[in-house]
C-alpha cells in the first residue's frame, strides 16, 4: 500500500516549494521571481515540481489557502474566550505579534497582487470577508452582553479593527526596527480602548 | 527669451508623463507596465520622452517627490491649528477622506516596491519620516499643553497614528464600496479617543 506514502511525500514537497516561494517572493517580489527560480530554491528537479504547481498563480493560491487553517484557528480561540471585547483585543494582538517581518512582506506582496490580478484579488477578499465575519460576530455579541460600545456601528468598528491590524502588518513590512511584540500591545489597548461601552 | 515657456512646456509634459504613468501602474501594476506602454498613454513620441525620464524608476521617484509639496500643506495646517490633539486627528482625517481608490492602489503598488528596491526604499522612508516627525511634534506640543495623554510614549503613539492612516489606505484599495468620508470620520473620532489626556 504505498499511497500513503506518496502522498505523505506529495505534501512535503508541496510544502518545500511554497517555503521556496515565499522566500522569492519577498526578496525579488511577485512578478520578478520566475517558476524556474522557485524551483531552484526548493531543491525539486523542474521535470517533477509542475507535477504540484501548473504556475505562479497556483503558488499565490495556496498561500492564500494557508490561511484559511489560521483563520479557523483563530476563530476556535475566539469563541473559547468569555468576553468578546477581549477576545477582539487579543486576536488583533496575537495577529501582529506573531507577524514576522517575512510574512508581513509577503502580505503587502499579495495585496498589490489583489489589486490587479482578479482571481488572486476574489480569493484574497474571500480570506479577509472570513476574518471580518468572526470580528463582527464577536462584536455584535459583546454589543449584547453590554461590554462594547454602541457609539459605532458593529461594521464601522469591524472595519476599523482590520484597518489598524492591516495598518500594523504595512508598517512591520517597511521597518525592520519595529518590534511586533511592543506593536501587539499599543494596539490591543486602542482597541479596548475603542471598543469598550463607556460607562 | 522663449526659456520660460520652455520650461512650461517641459513641466507639462512631465505632468503628462507621470499622470499615464500613475493609470498604467494602478491597472497592470509596476513591473507589468513597460515605458513604452507609459509613452503610448502619454500621447508624448518615444524619442522625445526619455529627455523627461530615463527609467521607470525615475518616474517613481518622481512620483514620491510630489508627496514632498502634500506635506507641506499638511505642515502648514497643522501649525496653524491651535489645539495639537485636533490637529493630528484632523490631519488623519483629511489624508483618509482625499484618498480616491487610485491614490490608494498607487500606494499599495509604491509600498511593495520600497520593500525590494532599495533606492525606492530610501525615498519612501524618507516621506514616511517626514510625516512621522510632523505628527511626533504636534504630539510633543499636545503633551505639554496637557491636551495629549501620557499613558503612552509620542514615538508609540505616532506609530498606531500611522498604522491606522496607512491601514484605511489599503482598506480603500482592497474595497471600492468604502467610503473615505466615513472612514475618515471614524478614523477622526478614534484619535481624538486614543490621544486625549484622560481626565
Amino acid at each position: 500500500m504505498p499511497r500513503k506514502k506518496d502522498e505523505k511525500l506529495h505534501a512535503l514537497r508541496q510544502q518545500q516549494i511554497l517555503e521556496a516561494a515565499k522566500e522569492c517572493f519577498v526578496t525579488h517580489g511577485f512578478h520578478q521571481t520566475s517558476m524556474r527560480q522557485i524551483l531552484d530554491a526548493s531543491g525539486i528537479s523542474a521535470g517533477g515540481a509542475y507535477n504540484y504547481f501548473a504556475s505562479k498563480a497556483d503558488i499565490v493560491k495556496c498561500l492564500v489557502d494557508e490561511e484559511r487553517t489560521d483563520i479557523e484557528l483563530l476563530e476556535k480561540q475566539l469563541k473559547s474566550t468569555k468576553d468578546p471585547l477581549a477576545g477582539v483585543a487579543q486576536l488583533v494582538a496575537d495577529m501582529i505579534h506573531y507577524s514576522t517581518y517575512e510574512d508581513a512582506v509577503l502580505a503587502v506582496e499579495i495585496h498589490a497582487e489583489a489589486c490587479r490580478n482578479a482571481e488572486i484579488g476574489r480569493l484574497t477578499s474571500e480570506i479577509n470577508e472570513q476574518i471580518q465575519s468572526l470580528i463582527l460576530e464577536a462584536i455584535s455579541a459583546g454589543r449584547k452582553v453590554g461590554t462594547i460600545t454602541n457609539d459605532y456601528t458593529a461594521t464601522e468598528m469591524t472595519e476599523w479593527v482590520v484597518a489598524l491590524f492591516e495598518g500594523y502588518l504595512g508598517r512591520i513590512a517597511s521597518d525592520r526596527s519595529l518590534q511586533p511584540k511592543k506593536l501587539a500591545k499599543i494596539a490591543k489597548r486602542s482597541v479596548l480602548r475603542i471598543l469598550a461601552a463607556t460607562t
